[in-house]
């Protein structure tokens, strides 16, 4: 990653003005990684202007900062960095066309190889460790803000220290973080506070969930389970990690039919490859996450693809010689 | 530390044979404190006997090693160590008493003086978090197993890295437990197993908790509620947490009556001091975690107990000047 550092660095102290962009629907790891690279090279650069744009995660603002609004004049003239967004595309403020130079910090798989200068890392849990180990290894400012919003980079991206590949370096990086003054509870109460209708649908699919003979999870969530409660289909058809680790189940999906009688499937496993299932369906996606989206379907839909799931089960399981 | 830790030390190394004690009930902090030690003496002092005694983690074993058994004349020939156990009615095995030498490695506030070595600290997540420390500094040596119980008891203590006081060297120690060979995941897949009935009470929690005026959260379950399930009393009366971090409610309670007509009462708050109110029911505990056990209660005695919470969080909401 040297060689690719230095070359970027080098790109970033030949600009005065920097424009920091993030991807659409802009979670911990997108808005830490904006915020606290702003924060860096502010700190680090004081000539420098740096502005983070998009919509940012508007509940941390109080402690992190808000968001910057900039005109397009000013993109035009300012170095464009994309952080946490593989490409062009998924960046939500659109207005990235203008720039004339832009670069990339990243911890996404390539869909598309982004021609450009950037700083890849996909075996990172988190944008936020990577422009953390920028700032350590070029002694930049880190602030205390910059420290709590790599903070909440990696402790959102890594589901807080467990999802893969949080690993040694993950943990060595939070340790130093406390240096700058990271306060740990501050991030934790702001983003563990859980909405009351959030904790009610969870209530519901644990109440609601069945089971296969072969011991799949799944659960149907209609709009009439959701809308009462004032969510989003977007939200509720995305809880499916609410099944998760079910002794004996490594299997468990969660099918949400929308207002206009489309159908959102997600199926997870722990270690039993499901994407084919959902390949056959329509959908794709990872060996152990994979999805279906369907422009009309619904519980008709949703049984054909249990039947699938429960008799891959019944074959994994005498596969282990049960 | 330095000095006591000096004087334990020797005390350990003068003795051929030594059986580690760990409390009632053994949580993951416990059994990974005693592993890890027995391990790390074991390898470090090849000469030594050393055993580790009570019920242990029984769903760890495979990965970390099961208990001893061992006989009255073996107790009476050994060093005893308490570890994560404050003092001796604690202690699970309670042929503690044969023993003529002991010392203690832990954690907690001592509620009455322990009069012999220890190393104690307090102001650590989890007692393994001290026994690691005790071998780095002494470059004992640290086995795999040692580490993933090391690992064990730092993450069950800390709620997985947000108790307080998770701080720096928390994390700086779960980094080095890397280079001993740490699988995390293989970790975090025994213990994440949840059990489909406990999954289906939590269900039951959220879908039926109640909220007062000013907005105290609180469940009462009743026998029938939790027995079906095949659940104990003491399971159903602990999980109390599944009510926390309930947006604008900084007060919750859980409220579970017994198959004898008792009533144990679980009351929480982010912030507001709720001890008092526990104390005046009769019971006690922290200024932010207590608790009441009723030999006779149920739903009137909790009802009145709400009537209190909901007082101080109507109080407390005109102070913030609402």
């Amino acid at each position: 990653m040297e060689g690719t550092t230095k070359k970027v660095l080098d790109i970033i102290k030949h600009h005065n003005s920097i424009v920091i962009f993030g991807h659409t629907l802009p979670d911990g790891d997108c808005y830490g990684s904006q915020i606290a690279l702003r924060e860096i090279l502010s700190a680090t650069f004081k000539d420098k202007k740096v502005y983070a744009v998009g919509s940012g995660l508007p509940l941390l603002f109080p402690r992190l900062g808000e968001m910057d609004i900039v005109n397009d004049e000013t993109i035009k003239n300012s170095l464009a960095i994309l952080v946490d967004v593989s490409d062009f595309p998924l960046v939500e403020d659109k207005r990235i066309a203008l720039a004339q130079t832009y670069i990339k910090i990243d911890h996404h798989h390539e869909s598309n190889p982004f021609i450009h200068e950037k700083i890849m890392d996909h075996g990172v849990i988190a944008t936020a460790e990577l422009i953390a180990r920028i700032a350590f290894a070029n002694s930049f400012v880190i602030t205390k803000k910059a420290a709590e919003a790599i903070f909440l980079g990696i402790v959102t991206d890594s589901g807080r220290f467990v999802y893969e590949p949080t690993r040694k370096e993950t943990f060595e990086i939070v340790a130093r973080l406390f240096d700058y003054g990271l306060d740990m509870k501050a991030i934790y109460d702001t983003i563990y506070q859980t909405e009351e209708n959030q904790l009610k649908y969870k209530g519901f699919l644990l109440s609601n969930y069945k089971k296969t003979r072969h011991k799949v999870i799944y659960c149907y969530a209609n709009k009439n389970d959701y809308l009462p409660l004032r969510l989003k289909f977007a939200y509720a058809s995305s809880q499916v990690n609410v099944l998760a680790n079910i002794k004996g189940s490594p299997i468990f999906a969660l099918f949400t039919q929308n207002e206009n009688g489309g159908l959102r499937v997600e199926l997870r496993s722990n270690g039993i490859p499901i994407r084919d299932i959902a390949v056959k369906h329509g959908g794709g996606g990872h060996a152990n996450a994979a999805g279906v989206r369907m422009e009309k379907g619904g519980y008709k839909e949703a049984m054909a693809i249990v039947k699938d799931l429960d008799n891959l089960a019944k074959e994994k399981t005498y596969n282990v010689g049960k």
